[in-house]
C-alpha cells in the first residue's frame, strides 16, 4: 500500500486550497461564450449609463461614422483630401489592371473603387484602410469561375457569376461579422499567407508575361508548368515591340519602389509611378497607334458610373457551384488581408480595431457592390500602406477616392481606353514582386522550421497545382500543428533552485536539485481525450526513468508531485487518466499529489468526484507545500497504513 | 516612456533565468519526434547491452510470443485451459450471429475465430484481449459493400468484397502501427465511442426485430427511421411462434446477465447462456420441424476449417471505392475499440500494453484473416471480459478458443445448421442492450456539457443518418473542442496570499490580494498564431480592466507582469504578438516584464531576438522577483528614463 499523507496537519496551513463548489454551468457557459466571441468585451463602458446615452454608444459602435464624423474638422479634411488624391491615383491603373486578371471588363474594376469605399467609410473602423481590388483574389475568381463559363465566348454570363460570386463573399463576411467567427480568421497563420501570398504573386508576374511578349495565344491554366509552357509552345507570338515598352515600364516602376526604400519621404514617386505608366502609355500609344505594331490596348471605356446589377445575379444551379467556391475563398482571404493590414496599422498608432466589425464593414461593402456592377474588394496592403503614408487621418480619404473615381469615370474614362496592355502588365508584374517575401520565409527558416514548412507547402502547392489547394494544405498542416500541441503537451521534471522556494525545469536549470524519496512534474495543458493516452505514458516513463536514477543512488521513489498549475482544462477523459495513473502508481507504493489546480481544472475534479476520492489532503496550493506535507508524513508515519 | 527597470541589480540575485543558446534544431527536432511517436521509449532498457541482448530484446518487442513463451507453465496453462473453452462457447453463437449481421455465410463467422486469435497470440501484446468478430463492424460492411452489391443476388461477389474490405482494413492497421500512428485514435474519445456504440446498438436492436418477429421482408437501410416503417409496412407477416421463442430467448439471455450482475462470481452463467440458447435452438428446430411453423433456420453450414481466399481479393476499379470506405472505417473503429479495451484491463492488472504494437498486431491477423476466408476481427469488449472473468493468464486462451473452433468446424458444423435465426436475434439484441450505456451518458451530462453534446451527436446521428456520418460529425466536432482549447485560452490575474510569496488566480481564491501598480497575468497555453489575436485583445482588457479599478482606488497601473510559466510552447506568431503586446503598452506607459519563460518558449524568444530587444533585466524567474524589481526601480528612479 502506497504512504498515507498527514496533509491534513502539514498541507494546510495558513493558506489553504480553495475547494469551493463549482460555478454552475450556466455561470461557466456564459464566461467560455463571452472569452470565445467578445473577447475584446465591446460593451465595457455601458454600465451604469442611460439608455439614450447606450443607444448613441451602440450606433457610435456599430457604424463608427457617428463617431468621428462629428468631431471632423477642416484640418483633417486637408490631410484627407491629399491621401485620397494619392490612393486615387493608384486605384484607377490598378482598378484597370485586377479587373484584366479576373478577364473582366476593365470599367469594372474603376467601378469597384467607386461605391465600396463609400460603404466602408460609413461602417468601417479602421481609419488608414484604403479599399480597392486585389490581385490574389481577382485571379481565384477567374480561376474557378473560368471552369464553368468561358469569358471570351460568354462574357456576359461571366461577369453575371463575378457579380454573384462578390455577393456571395460579402454574405459570407456579413455572417462571419455578425456571428463573431472572427476565430476563423484566425487559423489562417502569418506563415500560410505569406507562403500562399507568395505563390500566387509568382503565377501572377509569370502571367504577366504574356502581356509583356505580347502574346496572343495562352492558357488558361494558373499552375507554373503550364504558363512556362504556354511561353515556350508561343514563343514565335513574342513580339519585340510590346516586349522593349513592358521592360522600359518595369524598369521604371521598380526604380520608383527604390527610391521610395531609399527615402521613404518619397513615397508618392511610388504611389503615383503606375498613373505615370497609365498616361504614358495613353500618350504613346494614341500617338504611334501601338495597335498597328502589335502592342494591344484596353478598349472600350464607357463614360458613366456604376449601373445597377442587381438583375444580373445568377442562381442557376447548374453554375452556382464555381460562384459560391469563389466567394467563400476569396471572402475568407480577403478578410485575412483586410483585417491583417487594418490591424497592423493601427498598432503603430496604438489604436485597436474590431476584427469582427470589419468584417461586417466589408460584408456590407461587398454585398452592395454586387448590387452596382462592383466585383471583390478588401483592403490591399499597397493601397493602404500608401494611404497611411499620404497622412490620411480618418475614412474620409476613402470618400475623396471615391469622389475621385466617379468624376473620372463621367470625364475621363474613354481617354484610358489607348492603355496598353502592356503596361497594365508591367504595373501588376511590380505590384506582385513586392509580394514575394523570400526574407520572411528565410526568417521564418531560421526561427520555426514547422512554420517554414507551411509557409512552403503554401507557395510551391499554389504555384505547382492550383491557389484552392494550396491555401487548403497549408491551413490543414496549420491545424495539424494546432492539434500536435494539445495532442503532446510539454512536461518537465521539476528541482529546487538552491536557497530558494522556486521549482523550476531540470532541463533548463541544470542547477537545480533533486528532492529526496519525490518526483515533483510540471504538466502541459489542456489534458483531454486526445492527450490523454500519452500523459499517462509520459508520466510513467518519467517514474521509470527517475526510480531508476534514484535506485543507482540509493533512494527511492515515494510521492509524485504533479503542478498543475499550468493546466488551464481538463475533460472527463482527463480525469479518468489522472485516475488510472494515481491505481497505476499506488500499485508501486507511489503515492500521487497535486498542486494547484486552476479553477476550471478544480470544478471538474469537484465535479467527477476525483478529489473526494484522493482527499483533499492530497491537494496543496504550492510545491513547497506538498513537498513539506510529503516530508512530514514521512517522518512521522515510519508504518504505513493502507488506503 | 515606460519606466526603466532595474532588473540587472534587483531581478538579478542569486537565482538567475537561464538564458543559455538553444538547442540546435536537430536536438529539439529529435526530441519531438520521440515525444510525438515514442512517448512509452520502448527502447529505454537497451544501453550499454550487448548486442545478442539487443536483438533479443527486439525480436521479444515486436513478437510478444518470444517473451512469455518460454516462461509459460503447466499451472498457467490449466487456467488458460479453462479461459479459452469459455470464450471457445461464446464465439460460436457470435460468429454465427455477427455474420448473419454483415449477410455473409454463418461459416465465415466461425472461420474468423480461428486463425485470426492464432495470429493475435504471436504478436499481441494484451494477455487478456480474445478475439473475435464485432457486431459495430459487421453492420458498417455490410451498409457499406450493400450500396455497390446485392449479398441476395450476388453473394459470391459481395463476400469477394467483404475479403478484399479485410485485408484493406489490416493493411490500414498495420501501417498506423508501423508508422506508429497511434496518435489518430487518441482522436475517438469516450464520448464519441459512447455515442457511437449506443447509436449502433440501437439500430442493431431494431434490425433483430426482424429475426425475433420472423419477417421475411425488411429494408436494406439501417437508420431508425426506416427500419421502424419497414416493420409497420410488413406487419402482416409477425409470426406469433417465432416472436414467442424469441422473447423467451431474450428474456433467458437478460436474466443470464442480471445474474453475473448479482454474483459477478456466476459470470460464467451470461458467458455460456448464448451457447445454451443456440444449443436449445438446435434441438428444439430439429425436433419441432420449426421450419414449417415459420421459424428460419441457419441451414448450409460445412464442415471443414478455412479455405484459402487469396484469389478472392477483388480490386476492381468499378467495386473499389466500397471496400476501401469499410475497410477504413471499420479499422479505425476497431482499433479503438480494441487498443481501449486491451488498455482498460492491463490497467486493472497494472501492466502496459503499447497501442502501436496491438495495431501491428490486429493489422497482421486482419492480413491474413482476409487470406483464410475470416472478415475483421478486433478485441471485442464482452468477449475480453469473460476472458479476463474466466481466469485467462497469457494470450494461450486465445490459442485454446482456436483450437475448440477447429473442431468445430471438423466436426460439429453441420450440427448448428439448424440454429434457428430467431436465436441470433436474440443473442445479437441482448448483447446490443449492454452497449447502450446511458448512465455513462448522464454521467457525461453531469459532469461535462460538451462531451455530452459530442456523445448525442453521435448516438442521433448514427441513429437516424447513418453510422460513417454519425462517427465523423462527432470526430469533427471533438476536434473543433480541441481547437477551442487552444484557440481561447485562459488567462487570469494574480493576487498575492497573505503572508506567503505565492501569487494564485483572484477569482479562485478571493482573498489574494492586489499588487500595488502592478497587474500579474498568468497565461495559458500554448501562444500561437490560432490564439494570438485573442491574447492580445485579453490582455489588453485586463490591463484597461485593472486601470479603472485602480484609479478609482488613486492607483495606476505601471507594471504588467506576465507569468509564462504554464506556457509550453509559441511560435512566430505568438512572439509577435508579444512584441505587440508590449508596444501598445508602452505607449500607455506601462512597462511589459515577463517571468518564466519555459525551455521551448525561451529558445523562441531568444532566437527571434525578443530577449534581445526587451533586455534581460526584464525577464525574471519568478513572480515575486519581479516585483521585487519594478518595486525596487518604482522607489529608487523617481525620473523616469527613456528607452
Amino acid at each position: 500500500m502506497a504512504p498515507v499523507l498527514a496533509g491534513g496537519v502539514a498541507g494546510g496551513g495558513d493558506h489553504k486550497v480553495n475547494f469551493a463548489a463549482p460555478r454552475s454551468f450556466t455561470t461557466a457557459f456564459k464566461s467560455d461564450l463571452k472569452e470565445t466571441f467578445f473577447p475584446d468585451d465591446p460593451f465595457h463602458d455601458f454600465k451604469g449609463k442611460s439608455f439614450p446615452i447606450k443607444a448613441k454608444k451602440t450606433l457610435q459602435y456599430f457604424v463608427p461614422i457617428f463617431e468621428w464624423l462629428p468631431k471632423y474638422t477642416r484640418k483633417l479634411f486637408m490631410y484627407d483630401l491629399l491621401a485620397g488624391i494619392t490612393i486615387a491615383s493608384l486605384a484607377i491603373p490598378q482598378g484597370i489592371s485586377y479587373a484584366k486578371l479576373a478577364d473582366i471588363p476593365p470599367v469594372i474594376g474603376l467601378y469597384s473603387s467607386f461605391v465600396p469605399p463609400l460603404i466602408y467609410s460609413v461602417f468601417g473602423s479602421s481609419k488608414h484602410l484604403a479599399v480597392g481590388t486585389v490581385a490574389a483574389s481577382s485571379l481565384i475568381i477567374a480561376a474557378t469561375l473560368e471552369k464553368k463559363v468561358d469569358p471570351s465566348t460568354d462574357p456576359q454570363l461571366y461577369l453575371d457569376l463575378v457579380f454573384t460570386a462578390t455577393l456571395i463573399s460579402g454574405v459570407a463576411q456579413l455572417i462571419l461579422g455578425v456571428f463573431r467567427l472572427g476565430i476563423l480568421v484566425d487559423f489562417l497563420s502569418h506563415s500560410t499567407i505569406t507562403g500562399f501570398m507568395g505563390g500566387t504573386a509568382t503565377l501572377i508576374c509569370l502571367q504577366q508575361l504574356k502581356g509583356i511578349f505580347g502574346l496572343k495565344h495562352f492558357t488558361t491554366h494558373t499552375d507554373v508548368v503550364s504558363v512556362i509552357q504556354a511561353i515556350i509552345k508561343n514563343r514565335k507570338e513574342i513580339r519585340w515591340e510590346s516586349t522593349s515598352v513592358g521592360v522600359i515600364f518595369l524598369v521604371f516602376l521598380q526604380f520608383s519602389k527604390f527610391v521610395k526604400q531609399k527615402k521613404p519621404k518619397l513615397f508618392w514617386v511610388s504611389a503615383i509611378a503606375p498613373m505615370v505608366v497609365v498616361v504614358s502609355g495613353c500618350v504613346f500609344a494614341y500617338l504611334a497607334h501601338a495597335e498597328k505594331h502589335g502592342i494591344a490596348i484596353v478598349g472600350d471605356l464607357k463614360k458613366g458610373i456604376n449601373p445597377p446589377s442587381l438583375q444580373r445575379l445568377n442562381f442557376d444551379p447548374k453554375y452556382i457551384s464555381a460562384p459560391i467556391q469563389a466567394g467563400l475563398i476569396t471572402a475568407m482571404i480577403a478578410l485575412a488581408e483586410g483585417i491583417a493590414i487594418g490591424r497592423s496599422f493601427a498598432i503603430m498608432e496604438n489604436e485597436q480595431i474590431d476584427g469582427n466589425k470589419e468584417m461586417i464593414a466589408f460584408g456590407l461593402m461587398n454585398i452592395v457592390g454586387s448590387f452596382t456592377s462592383c466585383y471583390l474588394t478588401t483592403g490591399p496592403f499597397s493601397k493602404t500602406a500608401v494611404n497611411y503614408n499620404a497622412g490620411c487621418k480618418t475614412q474620409m480619404s476613402n470618400v475623396v477616392m471615391s469622389i475621385c473615381m466617379m468624376l473620372t469615370l463621367f470625364f475621363l474614362a474613354p481617354l484610358f481606353s489607348y492603355t496598353p496592355l502592356v503596361a497594365l502588365s508591367a504595373i501588376i508584374m511590380s505590384a506582385m514582386l513586392g509580394l514575394i517575401e523570400y526574407e520572411k520565409a528565410y526568417h521564418l527558416y531560421k526561427t520555426d522550421k514547422f512554420d517554414f514548412v507551411i509557409c512552403m507547402v503554401a507557395f510551391f502547392c499554389v504555384a505547382f497545382i492550383s491557389m484552392d489547394v494550396g491555401l487548403m494544405l497549408s491551413v490543414a498542416l496549420a491545424l495539424v500543428r494546432a492539434l500536435l500541441y494539445v495532442a503532446r503537451p510539454a512536461s518537465s521534471k521539476l528541482g529546487n533552485i538552491p536557497d530558494t522556494s522556486i521549482y523550476r525545469d531540470v532541463e533548463q536549470y541544470p542547477g537545480a536539485t533533486d528532492i529526496p524519496r519525490t518526483l515533483v512534474l510540471q504538466l502541459g495543458s489542456p489534458i483531454y481525450f486526445a492527450n490523454s493516452g500519452y500523459i499517462r505514458e509520459r508520466i510513467l516513463r518519467w517514474v521509470r526513468d527517475e526510480k531508476a536514477k534514484k535506485d543507482s543512488q540509493g533512494d527511492d521513489v515515494e510521492y509524485v508531485i504533479l503542478d498543475l498549475g499550468g493546466v488551464t482544462s481538463i475533460d472527463i477523459t482527463g480525469v479518468e487518466t489522472l485516475v488510472e495513473i494515481r491505481r497505476s502508481l499506488e500499485a508501486k507504493q507511489i503515492k500521487v499529489v497535486l498542486v494547484n489546480p486552476r479553477l476550471e481544472v478544480m470544478e471538474k475534479l469537484i465535479v467527477t468526484n476525483f478529489i473526494e476520492k484522493i482527499g483533499t489532503e492530497c491537494v496543496f496550493l504550492s510545491i513547497e507545500d506538498a513537498i513539506d506535507g510529503c516530508k512530514f508524513s514521512l517522518t512521522r508515519m515510519k508504518d504505513y497504513g493502507s488506503e
